[in-house]
């Protein structure tokens, strides 16, 4: 991959699902898959996916397709997976607890070395082994064990301060729960996870095919 | 808003955003915000903001900008967050228990009514007072209690059939947050959320800035 410049954000999208899906293939144990056949499932042009995968480096042949295994593995070179991944979650209420116990991240390299919270009925409880420690101790202890990605869990109140806190302790990438759009240096990755902004966008096609449907009554009758 | 045609998913992405930040400018008692204040607050030109805003029907005043309260009734009609959303939860593990708890919900006129899972440890089980019912009741279910919105978090394996299954049973929009990229018919709304995917997102980022930094320093040497 040419990463001399920063990969457009539509591309880095596209990148965990064409490993997911190059995974789901070798899973099924299909060793070559055409940019026609791969386009296919995954709802996207043939041509969308060669340009994609030119960009990753391109390894097809053609009229002979990709190898499976030498995709799925570059890929996941690309996406950092062959190494180890240290994450501390801070907030351990619904959403933050519920991604301490998600064992899918163990899979892929990810390794949960601490989980903080505020609130004193949570510190000392224990989640998949780990100890809650309290959030105070948070830059004190990220500076003694660095982490490489931090999830944020906190209500929403808490959480510029939190952020800003891990960043000046080191941390450099955030995998942010909370409503908020956190404002820190462009030294420090960050991805949203905004549930509400995807349930609202759900309603919100909803209620538009509600008004389409209305209105070619409306032109019917 | 001209919902003559789809609206375009970059603007309807942001329409979440815009309903947020309205709904954080109203807490602070700002009455009334123009396109270059609203632009810098949420990190985009203030063209970008006039142009949205003229989609969704344009009332601004030159110069005298926005009406907060106005334009966040407004977003929250388009949002069709002025009614309620009857939502049912198949898949009560981890991420679907904390959904099933998540407070946020009921603020925007979403209501939870009913919760089923596959495994009998987890079946009769009450989760905010809702008990848990057997997942093979579910499109018996949904025909008699229509629902416009179901929470899919399922075990990957069973993902598409119980899609399905809601979908035969008249459901027409679903919060997938399981890996799998359901194949359902175009008259079904699908928002996902795949967490690995997101982490995954941030990872190459990472991985990304370290061969940007590796090289810039190649660079200097």
């Amino acid at each position: 991959m040419d990463m001399s410049e920063r990969v457009p954000d539509a591309v880095a999208r596209r990148l965990p699902w064409y490993y997911r899906t190059l995974r789901e293939l070798e899973a099924e144990e299909t060793q070559r898959v055409s940019s026609q056949a791969l386009g296919r499932r995954m709802g996207l042009t043939a041509s969308q996916i060669r340009q994609d995968i030119n960009y990753f480096g391109g390894f097809g042949q053609q009229g002979y397709g990709y190898s499976v295994p030498r995709l799925r593995q570059c890929i996941e070179q690309i996406l950092g997976l062959d190494r180890t991944h240290r994450i501390a979650i801070v907030g351990v209420g619904n959403i933050g607890s519920a991604i301490a116990r998600y064992p899918e991240f163990h899979r892929d390299g990810f390794e949960m070395v601490a989980l903080f919270d505020a609130s004193e009925a949570r510190i000392g409880n224990k989640i998949e082994g780990l100890e809650i420690l309290p959030a105070d101790q948070l830059k004190q202890w990220l500076l003694q064990n660095p982490v490489q990605i931090l999830v944020l869990a906190t209500p929403s109140e808490y959480a510029q301060e939190i952020a800003a806190e891990a960043v000046s302790a080191g941390v450099r990438a955030i995998w942010n729960f909370t409503p908020v759009d956190l404002s820190l240096p462009d030294t420090v990755e960050v991805s949203n996870v905004h549930l509400s902004d995807s349930l609202m966008a759900l309603t919100f096609r909803l209620h538009e095919r509600e008004i389409h449907s209305r209105s070619e009554k409306w032109i019917r009758e």
